[in-house]
């Protein structure tokens, strides 16, 4: 039985200078693979909690993955660490040493200093992992039935070394048990109210699927995860309960897939060959990003005009200057005319355009901190809806954002 | 000695379907107070693992923080535990059961279930947290000199509590050392370079001045973190340490506060009482929604044209259809063109345009994934760059973003 740990390494994870996205990587990638992550461990750049954290890892698990602190600076000490904890000696590796070189000569164009080739020596003990996205290689070490692996904390080179070193090599030589999930969202029902409705299919559930219930911005994510032996059966299962689960939220159910909103919509505009400008005041370009974030996104969506100003509504959106005096900029009024003015500039078949005050600060009389007007529509339509959102300025731009795809994907249904 | 451990709970974390930015902000707030954070773990939503987890973070840490695992539903189990652990016995709260009847009845307009009423259950023995942004209240217990704190997942709630609770009370019931943490940030220069230059200085300082190493898309922040009993003493050894280290990376020091890129920029536009527009082709609104995130930023940034099909760049940037159709949308003609287009209509002091190709696909020949062209200026002049980003599609779009906004920096310098 496979049991995975993983341990991040640096004090900037104990300031919370850096959030750590590599675990939650990582661990994505292992549950797809069928390895299950136990606990994920932070400690900071110092040799006694590390020593001691490998000592306690290695009594939960059988399988302890370590990123960060392998940089070229005085202050990474993962590896001379590493090395004294498997008692190797540390020798300069020929194909980590030529990878370096070449690196710094062909690609960097700058000298090699002895710093540098230094990123090359490695314990004699272990199993080197080329780093074929950087200077630093991977280790991976093999004692009394368990194995550890140390990978840098650069993002982009640990996910080169997982994909085509470490999952490898854990498929390879463990018997993995399957994991399936299945997971769905909705959206307009809180926690307690979906728990409600589903009580007895909940109940009814065998000990190994669990469900779990993901609250994110307005939404609820449910998750059912299965782990067994026979991969079939267990897909035959699971699907029968998610197909059970997805009746009983028929009402509030946007899809069936572990994918966000934006993908959602996404999906929507490309099956109608339809696309989508946005026009956008407070939420500042987040709702294009969003977008534009899933690849291939130019064949649906043509842009957005980001209006933060007046005269930018104003000149690029058309909005009437005595709308804008007379009703404010966050007003139904204006997102209308903003819609508008984007359909006609950018002639696609479908627009968002969204206004709102996203704090902290800029509350008017009879429109506090987070009052948002959203439109969304097509040249036959527009609909429009006020919200207000009582959260800080990050949360409120992505509520209206998440809102205001919805809307768009209801509008299109 | 105050030494602080966080617990968060949850499957999703262990299964990589959310990256837990609860303990990043947990531990930023911690270290301002001087509260020092010596590991973070994160456990699945499993009895024996959660309390065997207690028991060892008990031994690790006199102050043990936990979030997670507190909502209405069936999957959270820590309340339960909580109980048994510290032996208690669970009671209705009068306030708690105040608060989740008010938001019920006035906020949500929805009818208490008796699910929501257990929420206002806590053990008999603890300090309840009253929680002024949603249902579930905190849980402070003390046994053996340790303090042990539940709150919920939700990061506003947690903020809330933190903010509100659970900080003011560790002030009061420890004595805490002074931590003091100095940040810059360089452009341009890779880490082992910065190592080499600053080799001297590095083992000049003395035990309880720490420097790290922060890398991060193109750019290196460089902190010194200090520790000790005397605040003023502490803060003057460690400006003095600073002032050096900012002489030996002079000519690649962007800012010598811990802030983003975006945000040295936007200082310098408001300190020349200049605005901004951006016309963004591959970076899809994400320069804008970098710039907007920062409060306040509609003094100085007027709008984006996010112009991703060329069609938005003719119709809202004037782009000319022929040195489209000849020299394609990613080349330094379009981004001039584009540059001029977006101060001719949104009429800023400065402008930035972007236009490239961040993968997976739509590689030319001539211009692989990767290829970017960034043009930065006024009326007078627009300086324009060709970059090469080697990465995956998000990792481009940051870089894009950086290096943009880094060229608009040393145009106004």
């Amino acid at each position: 039985m496979i049991k995975t740990t993983i341990i991040t390494i640096g004090d900037e994870l104990l300031i919370g200078q850096v959030i750590d996205s590599n675990s939650a990587w990582m661990a994505q990638q292992l549950n797809q693979a069928g390895i299950a992550v136990l606990r994920r461990v932070a400690v900071g750049d110092n040799w006694d909690q590390i020593w001691q954290c490998l000592d306690e890892e290695s009594r939960h698990a059988n399988v302890i993955l370590i990123t960060g602190g392998l940089g070229p600076t005085a202050d990474d000490i993962t590896k001379p660490l590493l090395c004294k904890y498997f008692a190797g000696t540390l020798r300069t590796d020929a194909e980590a040493l030529q990878n370096v070189k070449y690196l710094f000569e062909e690609v960097f164009k700058r000298p090699v200093t002895d710093r540098n080739v230094r990123q090359a020596e490695v314990p004699d003990n272990c199993t080197v992992l080329q780093n074929k996205r950087g200077t630093a290689p991977g280790m991976l070490f093999e004692r009394s039935g368990k194995v550890y692996v140390s990978m840098p904390g650069v993002p982009h080179e640990m996910q080169g070394m997982m994909t085509d070193d470490v999952i490898p090599f854990l498929k390879k030589n463990f018997t993995l048990p399957f994991i399936i999930h299945k997971t769905l969202l909705t959206f307009g029902i809180g926690e307690s109210m979906i728990a409600d409705m589903i009580q007895d299919f909940e109940k009814g559930l065998p000990p190994h699927i669990r469900l779990a219930y993901l609250p994110n911005y307005g939404m609820v994510r449910l998750r059912l995860s299965a782990t067994g032996p026979d991969k079939a059966q267990l897909s035959k299962e699971v699907m029968e309960k998610f197909v059970i689960l997805q009746e009983l939220i028929r009402g509030y159910l946007v899809t069936n897939e572990d994918e966000p909103m934006e993908k959602v919509v996404a999906k929507l505009l490309s099956s109608n060959k339809a696309t989508l400008c946005t026009a956008e005041s407070c939420t500042g370009g987040y709702i294009a990003q969003l977008i534009t974030s899933i690849p291939g996104s130019s064949v649906f969506y043509d842009g957005s005009v980001v209006s933060y100003s007046y005269k930018a509504k104003e000149d690029l959106l058309q909005v009437n200057h005595n709308t804008l005096a007379s009703k404010g900029a966050v007003s139904e009024e204006v997102v209308r005319e903003m819609a508008k003015g984007a359909l006609a500039n950018i002639k696609s078949d479908y627009t968002i355009a969204v206004s709102g005050i996203m704090g902290p600060d800029g509350g008017l009389p009879g429109k506090p901190v987070g009052t948002v007007w959203i439109a969304v529509g097509n040249n036959e339509k527009l609909t429009t809806q006020r919200f207000h959102f009582r959260f800080d300025r990050q949360k409120n731009i992505q509520l209206t954002a998440v809102n205001a795809l919805n809307m768009l994907r209801v509008f299109m249904l």
